[in-house]
């Protein structure tokens, strides 16, 4: 019988779904708006994750989907939305829900053990080791620390300037530019800003590119923002794998994420550094889509994943992209 | 004729008000529940401000009076609850609603100008000069910092707590403790205990007192946590001292708020370092009833506060307290 397998990457600005047979070949491919829980809640991201399927489907719609493994940020929705989603679309035979770093792992490793680095709005850090274990760091949301996030290079970018507006800091490239970007020129202005937004976490995190660009300058106060931040992320990098099992060789650390793909300066500072510690590792940028990952993933479950089937998958990919 | 004026605290917790006569005599004082807007809602606000009131007036209920003062927390509702104040309440003349760290500050210097340094779950500093001009430094809100709060002294405790369950920092007896509070063993259990729970800003401020317990006791882990707080408030301090107006001789420095009030370690470290740098200052716990601030505030409107008014509110409060 024909398997079909999907993969799908429900993020917060669109859903990708592809869809393979079982040779690795991918047949289709369907997008739709964003589908991440945490965003457009439930309904909206099953809606929108049906809709990307159906379109992957084209003409195979009658056809029946074996497994396919979902992609999304957070983790308060997913049981409810594995769930759902078996309930809603019955052209599939067996839903698994995962965090959304883990189809990035996969996209990188190509299901093999490793890290993942997901430096955006917020930061997660985690392992998947040899024995299949999951290992995390970091990632503790806003009200605590995101290592490295754009939250946490805009939030010490916005401290620092209200502490130039109080007098308890020197003005700087940096504390101009983020008058300039949030049209402050008082306290009352730049907390007023971000607090009146639509949502104050992507109103900070939308300062981390005036930080890291100005790094690039020379600026000081931007380069030690970006030092810790790059500091905290390697330590995060070096517990995970400080506690999980790679018993050989080298370990491929995917990196992916708004603050990485953003500048090249940060992603080769944040590589110098943890090769310098750590020279086992092989920090790598993700170049595939995150639903390549997915797909992989589902491959795996189906035991259907092989060598053969990763080239096709990959090439496959290669050639709908052109 | 007979003048009446009164003097409202709007807590989040409780509203306290009090009324006296034209002399300063204080002849009534009322309770009810909390009336925090920003904590219960403008309705609820409006509702037990004047059931307070009413207990107040007592005997007096006939009469009206002629100016209140009521001071509460956040700025965004301020506008709001005032409309809605002199709509609901006939029977006061003349209403003004202010910040509640201005009538903090009005109760620790009489009216006088000076500072003001709350720090409770959140913190604000104050200046109100001798031009009457407002300066404020910190305070932040809980997604940028509130320089020497709760939370921060919380954040830094749980960020500490998470390193060590990560494995990127020792053990110590403040992150022995923190798990215990928050009943957690794993980095998970950490964070759900905090981002499940009612208020998950109150909880990460709940872990403060343990920071100021511990910093006593000699662990260094705390004690530069609660050296950290201390320095950003003083710097708030001297920020809002430069920035401000006062010709002569000392400048009182009002202190308020849980943090301050929970360890006389904490209290005594701050003014301690503070009249190192500005030996000018004259830090001081307030003593009195926020609402007595309030009671001054509404005399000094109605152009009736002097030295006798002032001696007799203070002297009538006592004799109320017994």
């Amino acid at each position: 019988m024909l398997k079909l397998l999907a993969g799908v990457d429900g993020g917060g600005s669109k859903t990708l779904a592809l869809i393979a047979n079982g040779q690795g070949r991918i047949i289709g491919k369907g997008l739709a708006g964003p589908s991440n829980p945490n965003v457009v809640g439930i309904k909206v991201s099953v809606k929108n994750i049906k809709s990307a399927l159906i379109e992957a489907l084209g003409g195979y719609q009658s056809k029946r989907i074996n497994v396919a493994v979902f992609g999304v940020a957070g983790s308060e929705a997913r049981d409810e939305l594995s769930e759902r989603l078996s309930k809603t679309i019955d052209f599939v035979e067996e839903i698994e829900v995962v965090n959304d770093s883990f189809i990035c792992l996969a996209a990188g490793t190509q299901g093999r053990p490793g890290v993942v680095v997901i430096a955006g709005t917020g930061s997660i850090i985690l392992a998947v080791d040899e024995e299949g274990k999951v290992i995390r760091a970091g990632g503790w949301g806003y009200l605590l620390e995101d290592s490295g996030s754009a939250l946490q290079l805009g939030r010490k970018a916005a401290m620092e300037t209200l502490r130039f507006l109080e007098k308890r800091a020197p003005s700087s490239k940096l504390v101009e530019k983020v008058l300039k970007k949030l049209n402050a020129k008082s306290v009352n202005d730049l907390l007023s800003s971000i607090y009146n937004s639509e949502s104050p976490v992507s109103k900070i995190a939308s300062l981390a590119p005036l930080v890291v660009e100005l790094s690039e300058e020379g600026d000081l106060v931007a380069k030690r923002i970006v030092n810790e931040a790059i500091d905290e992320l390697v330590s995060c990098v070096l517990s995970v794998i400080s506690r999980s099992r790679f018993s050989s060789g080298h370990i491929p650390v995917v990196l992916s994420g708004g603050v990485f793909r953003g500048s090249s300066t940060y992603l080769n500072a944040f590589k110098l550094k943890l090769r310098k510690i750590m020279p086992r590792v092989e920090p790598m940028l993700l170049e595939l889509e995150p639903a390549i990952g997915a797909l992989i993933l589902a491959f795996k479950k189906a035991g259907l994943l092989n060598n053969e089937v990763l080239f096709a998958l990959i090439e496959s990919y290669r050639k709908m992209e052109v």
